[in-house]
């Protein structure tokens, strides 16, 4: 029987996952993707046309397809000029839920087209801007707006928050019910993992799941979002916006990215994620994993490979532990 | 066995006795579809681009697709707005040209993608402009201005040709070579059907081919194109282009439009095709059939099933008469 595991995140930390993950066949994968996008072609299309932010949904969907490369490679293809950089993606998206009716439609038959292994779920069905309150009480509103920043990064976020409240898919929430392995994807912590958590009752339904919690943390810090996080900090303010010390095992990284890359990201003051076991432990986890996880590639990221075999091997341990 | 049936021309013509004739299993079907077209959005993503023009082999496609009715839709659907107001499918084929570097081979996974029940072949893979000299030596360049028309509709077209001169492509060639059956779908006279002719090659391929020669004839006049042409008219342009009477079989259709809609497309100057028996024969043709192949809906159009059905009873004739 395969294991019903769900992937919550948004952005390519979803991507990279997933594209590893799908090469396993004893995994059923759900992915929950945050809905808060509103920057680059995702912007334009949300605010001209009114649909739900198409970015995110299509990464996750190119990950689970088990199309040719070749349709893989059309569908995250970007136009210029006076079409404007949409990707192709994007635009088939658009034209799907214009012709359906329905974004719900759209994306299932966007699924069906990329034959995709899996399902990919919008947290939220609901259109939702996300909002930050920094630590002097400055109100930042959208996404791309925090993500950027456009702020003083120096100024810690104290508060994230959804306007207005949104209801959660009630996929979603089944999913996340039937689990038996939630795993939450790395990726920019404010504007790309906790966003999922403020959508009403995900929070809730992953206390009440059995699933076990897995938190793949992140390689860099990011300036303005993370400046300085640990990884225990990440998992901290996770457990905040969970509402409970619910992270089961956590996967970090063991090694420095090469010295000509760590320097390119320290100009943009983006630094590794420092792991620190005993405050990690502090928090409630029972189990770190520390590995290599790192891409030799041009960007500091997760291989699929490397990170989605100890995914792998944690499911398989359960699973012959289980016998 | 199949019978190799060629349908040439360009715009909605095409799209009729492709979509009727797709239906009957004993063709084997190949569109050969005119690359002149050089108005709205093809017109845009030809000189932004640089691509051959889209339109009209998106057109076939979906005709000849076995694909969904959705799909179909999809790829027909126009975008508005900051986008443009292209179909979904010219951008499908302005991706595919750019991933894959070749028209040809963008067409080919066209082709594959919408499950297409046979061969959509541009004439010529060259890009070239489509001219009309007018009779009074005023010169008009690009299709979509002798179209439309832009200049003095009173002027008759003396002589339509393209620059600069276009080779054929082969595959075209080739398909007419083995063609038992040669189509001419109906469409604007001089900016759809007689650009095909004006490729290096192609009359000189119709005529040395052995295929019977069908025309379907026009309903309806196009002013400042064909203002006043009845069906011996329109008979004796094609054969003028093809250098021979090569025209074996003609179809006209008998039934009068409603008052209302004939009403309508006289106040664009356009009104029913006349066929003048004695002078279609006079131009050579062994056949014509008179038949009501008209549409029943919102434009005068040819009516897919209707008229496929008397193109149909052409082929089973022969066949039987063979056995």
């Amino acid at each position: 029987m395969s294991s019903k595991t769900v992937v919550i995140g948004g952005g390519t930390g979803n991507f990279s996952i997933l594209t590893g993950l799908k090469m396993y066949k004893p995994l059923a994968l759900t992915a929950i993707v945050s809905m808060m996008d509103d920057g680059g072609s995702t912007g334009i299309l949300r605010s001209e046309f009114g649909i739900l932010p198409p970015g995110d949904v299509r990464q996750c969907m190119v990950a689970l397809s088990e199309e040719s490369e070749l349709i893989q490679r059309l569908f995250q293809y970007r136009f210029n000029g006076s079409i404007g950089e949409h990707s192709f993606g994007n635009l088939f998206h658009l034209a799907l839920s214009r012709i359906t009716g329905s974004e719900e439609d759209a994306i299932l038959e966007m699924s069906k087209i990329l034959k995709i292994s899996g399902d990919v779920i919008p947290v939220t069905l609901e259109n939702v801007c996300l909002k930050a309150m920094l630590e002097d009480g400055t109100l930042i509103s959208g996404e791309s707006n925090i993500d950027l920043p456009k702020h003083n990064p120096n100024l810690k976020i104290d508060r994230l928050f959804i306007e207005p409240p949104a209801n959660p898919n009630p996929k979603a929430l089944r999913a996340i019910k039937e689990a038996e392995y939630i795993i939450i994807s790395p990726g920019d912590l404010f504007t790309s993992t906790l966003p999922n958590f403020l959508v009403k009752g995900i929070s809730d339904a992953i206390y009440a799941s059995r699933a076990t919690l897995i938190y793949v943390c992140n390689l860099m810090t990011k300036h303005g979002e993370t400046t300085n996080f640990t990884a225990s900090d990440h998992i901290r303010v996770i457990h905040e916006y969970l509402g409970h010390p619910l992270i089961d095992t956590v996967i970090v990284n063991k090694k420095a990215p090469p010295p000509k890359m760590a320097k390119e990201y320290a100009a943009e003051k983006s630094f590794p994620v420092e792991y620190d076991i005993e405050s990690i432990y502090a928090e409630g986890v029972n189990t770190v994993i520390e590995s290599n996880v790192m891409s030799q590639k041009t960007l500091i990221r997760h291989d699929p490979m490397k990170i989605s075999w100890e995914l792998i091997k944690i499911v398989q341990e359960q699973r012959s532990s289980n016998v």
